[in-house]
């Protein structure tokens, strides 16, 4: 990361996690044991309630927002219900995802529902959406009431566009052909809609005007569709000390990501070959490793996907020089996306 | 229903239809079918998109809400946003909670998990979730902001309150001893919240101040408390014919409910006797049924619940008399009281 993130993260973090904090804080009644599910699931405390210093997220979300806010010439701290709102949306995203998923383990520890039961966790996720919508709700101390609601119809809207995306990445699993236009709708929903929106009601809730903030959302959109697209470079190619997951995992898995979706889409032999591994019954193993990777250079599916990686993340890079000015804090955006689109280390 | 409820009913029925209608329109993108199964769990689809009139709910929570309006002296169009948004919520619940229970059925059609898988199910209630908070933004086409922020605040918090209540019902399953405190806490949050706040929030939106929204929202929670006992009087000594439900069910799936909590923390032989039974290994057969009934009849049990039903019943109406004047739409709301309560047919 940059000096300057650097330093901004270390100023703002313990400000969002106090915001954060404050919205899981047991209510004196019979249900605070729900609380806990919550706090577990955050890394902040252990199965019996102790604290824990768990590894939690980056937090890019709240950072995104609290940086739009300044760069867009207002006081990060007036984006500080945005952030947490953006950062309890997503965890509540990671706990119903972790149950569709079936994952058993999230940043090394049981998810939610291996811990306290599928129907616990769905309901603990419902709670934690109610949740972030009332940390959004804070905003009314300090914005007049109709750029609230502006923001909460952004806010709202995001809601719904991840689950749009959530919708399409559980069905591609079934079907046998997935196309990349309908990919690229997938992670915009699933992915980028977050990030964008994160930028762009932070950057509304520091007053800035409708055509400003959308800028700031096109920044957040190419960002994550940019951030994603690397990921599942990494999934296929990532260094298994950098990425935490086995090499080539996703080829395991037979997981449609875009190098795979693109190379499966081109005519010719080496394309059929690559069908046959994709809808083989019975499991891939590390011995069809070798053959799959071979097919995927000859096919070019590393190109391409870096490719589509860099041209979002030139994109991203466009809104941000199309605001006005050089208002403080456009840097800290820019450098954070270097340092997500591992350009920075 | 009385003559009065009827004809409001008819009257308004179809403009709600409309409104939760607009809510699930398709759009035009690849995550159509996520708004198909949502209007297949509503009732207006089956499972290959085909029109179809299944038995859908009586609407009672957008109905409190339009009654409310106009007994506040408004216009119940103006509550139209609230009474899709609280349809919406509750259905939104009746999705995950079929999966949190378990349940395959609901109006004799499979519930949306059964037909969808759980992934998917789970998800889409979490648009339904979504939907709901933008059909209540609508109230901002014709509200001031400031007021539209109060009704949002209400509806938010109902949703977390929601979430603690069904948080404390599925933990009930697992615990031996549950408390007659804590069951009245539990239906506080899962059935009397929403009802409270539809009327609360429908005169909100039609402009009442918050001293008589308050006794609007005391009107739905003691509707809401009265109707969950004397449903619980009907799981067990309910006409198989009137409830669709057959005879003493809730018995032997030893369901927690209020007669059965109360006679189980009485003291004596009789309460030893019934604790056996509900704390015995192995399914309960219809053949336990004759002295286990007889346990509750000796222990007063439902004369107990019958009590409470009648004293939230009372406590009801006097939120309404508590109304100054008599607006219309006062006596709608005793009616649909006294309806539900089954004093009406």
């Amino acid at each position: 990361m940059s000096q300057d993130v650097t330093a901004f993260a270390q100023a703002w973090l313990p400000r969002i996690e106090a915001e954060l904090r404050a919205q899981l804080a047991p209510p004196p009644s019979e249900a605070a044991g729900m609380y806990a599910l919550l706090r577990y699931h955050m890394g902040w405390e252990d199965a019996q309630g102790r604290p824990e210093e768990a590894a939690q997220g980056k937090r890019v979300r709240p950072l995104l927002a609290l940086m739009a806010a300044l760069a867009a010439g207002g006081d990060p701290a007036a984006a500080l219900p945005v952030a947490a709102a953006v950062e309890l949306l997503h965890n509540f995203s990671l706990i119903h995802d972790d149950i569709e998923d079936n994952s058993p383990t999230r940043r090394h520890r049981p998810t939610l529902w291996t811990w306290a039961g599928v129907a616990q966790a769905i309901n603990a996720g419902d709670a934690l959406f109610a949740l972030a919508r009332l940390a959004l709700l804070g905003l009314a101390e300090a914005i007049e009431p109709a750029r609230v609601l502006r923001i909460q119809g952004v806010f709202d809207r995001t809601c719904l566009h991840l689950t749009e995306g959530q919708f399409l990445d559980i069905g591609f699993e079934k079907e046998a052909a997935v196309s990349v236009p309908a990919y690229l709708t997938m992670i915009a929903g699933k992915t980028a809609a977050l990030l964008a929106a994160s930028a762009q009601m932070g950057a509304l809730a520091a007053g800035a005007s409708e055509e400003m903030a959308a800028h700031f959302w096109q920044f957040g959109h190419e960002l994550g569709l940019s951030f994603q697209v690397q990921d599942d470079l990494l999934g296929i190619w990532g260094d298994e000390a950098q990425t935490g997951k086995s090499a080539a995992s996703d080829i395991l898995t037979r997981k449609k990501t875009l190098p795979v979706l693109f190379a499966l889409a081109q005519p010719g032999a080496d394309a059929a070959a690559l069908r046959h591994f994709y809808t083989a019954s019975g499991p891939l193993t590390p011995t069809d490793l070798p053959a799959i990777l071979t097919l995927l250079a000859r096919l070019g599916a590393r190109e391409h996907a870096a490719a589509v990686a860099a041209q979002h993340a030139q994109a991203a890079q466009a809104a941000l020089a199309a605001i006005e000015g050089d208002p403080p804090g456009l840097h800290l955006l820019r450098d954070l996306a270097l340092t997500l689109l591992g350009r920075h280390t």
